[in-house]
């Protein structure tokens, strides 16, 4: 089977989500959507994917540009298994309905809320119990990070609690409105949204986070301190995140001090739009006093999802059902582990 | 008595301090000193500070630039009690024997190390130990902030534990060179050394830091979880800290989100050099989870030390022996509760 | 006489203007608006301003906030002789007509277009044709600066032409909302609106002016290059700008090497908010090539207006006959020339 | 032939050219050379080249880090036809004797000054008198961006005078120490180097440039202000430009607003390292008034050399003796075009 695939919303997550796709055998796009004929609406056309208008309202507008629309989405809809919707954050709930009438699977990003579905994904986590699901949430990039280093010494250690500070970036790279230039903002929400939201991948984990946003385009890092069950050594912690894929050991004694260099590692491994998928934590940057554990990572906000999105659809068309087999394949497609 | 202080290194803190001493009448300045001939030494001069090169090896340079020099630091010393010593970093270790030899009593910034002295000063917490001692290192901006926070809590409920994220402006305002100019950079000694430096307040305040530098100038914040000894509430804590006057609260309702409009608040307050010398609380992110206790605060890394340096010549002088004495001139003198 | 000022805008220029009629002998402020209760309102109060809505509809806001008014902009119209609007650019027109129904005389700042009033106004350039006026527009920061380099050339020297690139800063200190974090972003309209907004002032002199926002909040940077109608030498230049308090020369030898450093000095010379009020002139960037002079200033954008506006007030109402008394009278309140 | 090219410097341009050259059937990588064993020097030996330490001083590190060397810098030049010196500003100048002395041909980047070579480097401009030189300097990123663009107009049409102003990147994006975070630098040393420099290609164009540093990783824009020697039509320039492959035009109209996204669209072609090799020129920024043409165009610093660094390669060792046959083959091999 190859599973039709409709992007809803070519924009950060979609077009790399649309691309990764393409890298797949057993899944095809069949179009995707946006509301404006910018420089990202012509790539879509000139990488050969079928453009729709995200309403029939928007029709005149690309219209006018000279980009020529194979119709709407509803139409789209109409030729597509599953719909990936990459609408802004809060969109994808307006769109359920329309998903549901036109009898198509649909999936979410993070930027919604966990209750508009019945999973919350991690491929690592919850694959099998998202096989034969038709409307499924993939989580947010900070999230996906901390389930993905959290998840391990939970499910082998045990955690008894998790303090994590998101420092979040204000802005994605192509992003010239959003500030702040010169400041830090708290989101004054405190425990911030983050720790529910991994609950919603790993219901016991406990976990409390505070987010701040800071001046910089390009990745978020965490801080995490984790109070382990048992006492066990930073080495053993890194073992065990080493048989993990999606986890990458970046080294500051190797000249990867900051989010920096990790950005130009990426761009170092011939990467898709220099895509880093891993979380990177600092291997020089775990630490243990006690039973307390603490680390570092950094999570590339644009890219972290892209190989969830594709296991995802994988989990729910049941493609495969191992999986690690699921997992190995997307990877080696994204060239993750080299 | 009025105590003679020399500023050895007039530069971010020398000349906060150097003002600060003019506006008491216990205390006076006999001199100043730099390495180089900038818009600051001028300023110096033209303030009508006695201005004087650090070293002889100094004082071609400011001829050539036209700055004439009282003399040297060995100079300047034989007229002081007390010298100031706010040169960079690690470099007042080098000056020690110096100010011993002389026969001054000295005062060190954060920079140095915890052991140079026998006492780590706070106001609030040990103003009495430092009566009458002759050697005393007045803690860094960000070991400031914690203590004038934690303090109360520690004293008052007890403290199981404490998790502080310091996430920390990059470079000062006037500083153009640092960078970075877009990226975070993590503190890879993790803990970090701010939770022992607060222990050379406190000895016995359970805390472990993780610091993180981020592309802003204005402003350090901090993440801070505590876990408390019993279960309070978020009000309680603010009516606690309500008492310090060198504790600020500001409102995100009011429209203070960021470090930005702290700064702005300072330039409102028409406080010399648009400093906040109190650390700011955001009064509506605090927050309590059972035992647990979340907030941020935000460090104003260029002044809050200010009233500290007075207050800590004040008690090494024994000018006044009731510390609350002692701070209510210091705030009175800076608008510091207005 | 004692003029009454009402400021219309309580923000980043109406509450340095509102400050600035303070501290002067012969005008009042007798109330100031805002329209939300922020932090700023809450300040207004405190300096001891009467305060009024900017419109009966945001009361509400104002008590629910515990914030009382003294009534709205109609009333505080009634007790004043002239009105400084402050409000964001081109709302300003939109009250022109309240303003004249109120019979008050009426001051714009250069957010406003230039054909709203007869006058388009700066200190050195058309004092004496300000006298008696109504209607004025006192014009922006990037048009003040210009006016002031330029003028004493267009003057004394003669220009043929001028090309300036305004390197502009994209948000002002205070605010965390507005970007780029890490872009150059240019204004595509060329030439810019700048260009004609000098001859607003200054009809005759030739100028082409390009704008671009970069990611800086302190100060605007313009580069000039002037084809100027005869040779003259740097040093003559700088001769002629040494008459203009108004325009302060900076040194990179003397440590000012950028923007960042012109502000450390307004914080040093213990200026009102940190302001620097005159356009900063690098004396060791000062350039010619034949008939071609090339120059780099720098713009405080919060600032440089502020004195424009006193002397307006004093022009309008023939407060003093000789520009430069009034010049002197609010150079010296300021601290300008220090 | 095939030349065997040998790259001393594996940095941000080192390892650019190094894979540009791989990509081509006429030369290929001998070997690159590196002074520290950072993750780029791992990225090199994963990417298959031979790698040699810098200099014999250098191994020890290499070998305390488990990086094996195939020797040094000495041994590699035995090995090349021509070095390709990516070394930092300046460095070039000391390795010329050591090139000479291995007898092979050399090429230097544009931090190197004019008069170490015969020739300063632009394929569009001086391809032939290129041909059989054996040493070359590739000039600047800045000074290309400004050849690419110019010398159009300069043989076509004729230009009496050029004002440019370059707002340059202070770091490159890999770059977290270099800042400044907050503030706009002017080099003071006005008019800057970068005229001279385009003259050192382009001998008898009149031009006058003025550089300022901003706080901004990811490209330089340039505004541009041309006097040409007769009227044309905005529409005609950019005819003139559209001949021309490494020159593209970008849109303000499709939402390329600022240089973020002229790197997004980089990414969205799918370039290696996201590189934009192109001068991205904004088609509706182009405007002329009279004989004045106004443009702004942004340089990827570290990817418009790229291409010139190859057919330079070509043109030195006379592979192709027709310079567009070199460009198209380069073009092609880079995607530049699509």
């Amino acid at each position: 089977m190859t599973v039709k695939v409709a992007i809803n919303g070519y924009g950060t997550i979609g077009k790399r989500v649309a691309d990764a796709v393409t890298l797949q055998d057993d899944m095809t796009i069949v179009g995707v959507t946006k509301t404006r004929p910018t420089y990202e609406a012509w790539r879509a056309v000139d990488n050969g994917f079928k453009f729709f208008a995200a309403d029939r309202e928007f029709i005149p507008r690309f219209e006018d540009a000279g980009l020529s629309v194979e119709g709407t989405l509803d139409e789209l809809l109409d030729e597509a298994d599953v719909v990936v919707d990459c609408t802004p954050g809060k969109h994808g709930a307006n769109y359920l309905e329309k998903y549901k009438a036109a009898g198509v699977s649909s999936m979410y990003q993070g930027g919604e809320k966990a209750d508009l579905c019945d999973v919350s994904f991690n491929a690592y986590i919850n694959y099998k119990e998202t096989m034969g699901q038709t409307n499924v949430r993939v989580v947010s990039c900070n999230t996906t990070g901390l389930c993905r280093t959290l998840y391990p010494l939970y499910r082998d250690v045990g955690i008894v609690n998790t303090i994590a500070t998101m420092i979040r970036r204000s802005a994605d790279p192509w992003d010239s409105k959003k500030g702040p230039i010169n400041a830090i903002e708290p989101v004054l929400k405190v425990p911030s949204h983050h720790g529910p939201d991994v609950q919603s991948v790993v219901p016991d984990l406990p976990i409390q986070t505070i987010a701040v946003k800071v001046p910089t385009t390009i990745m978020h890092l965490h801080t995490v301190t984790v109070e382990l069950k048992e006492e066990i050594s930073a080495e053993r912690v890194k073992e065990m995140w080493s048989e993990y894929r999606r986890i990458r050991f970046v080294e500051g004694g190797k000249g990867i001090k900051s989010t920096a260099q990790i950005m130009e590692l990426a761009k170092d491994l011939q990467r898709s739009r220099s895509d880093m998928f891993e979380i990177a934590v600092w291997s020089d940057g775990v630490f243990t006093v006690g039973k307390q554990l603490f680390y570092c990572q950094a999570i590339h906000q644009e890219a972290d999802v892209v190989p969830e999105n594709i296991d995802c659809i994988r989990a729910m068309f049941e493609l495969e059902s191992d999986p690690q087999v699921s997992i190995d394949k997307t990877d080696k497609s994204l060239g993750i582990g080299i």
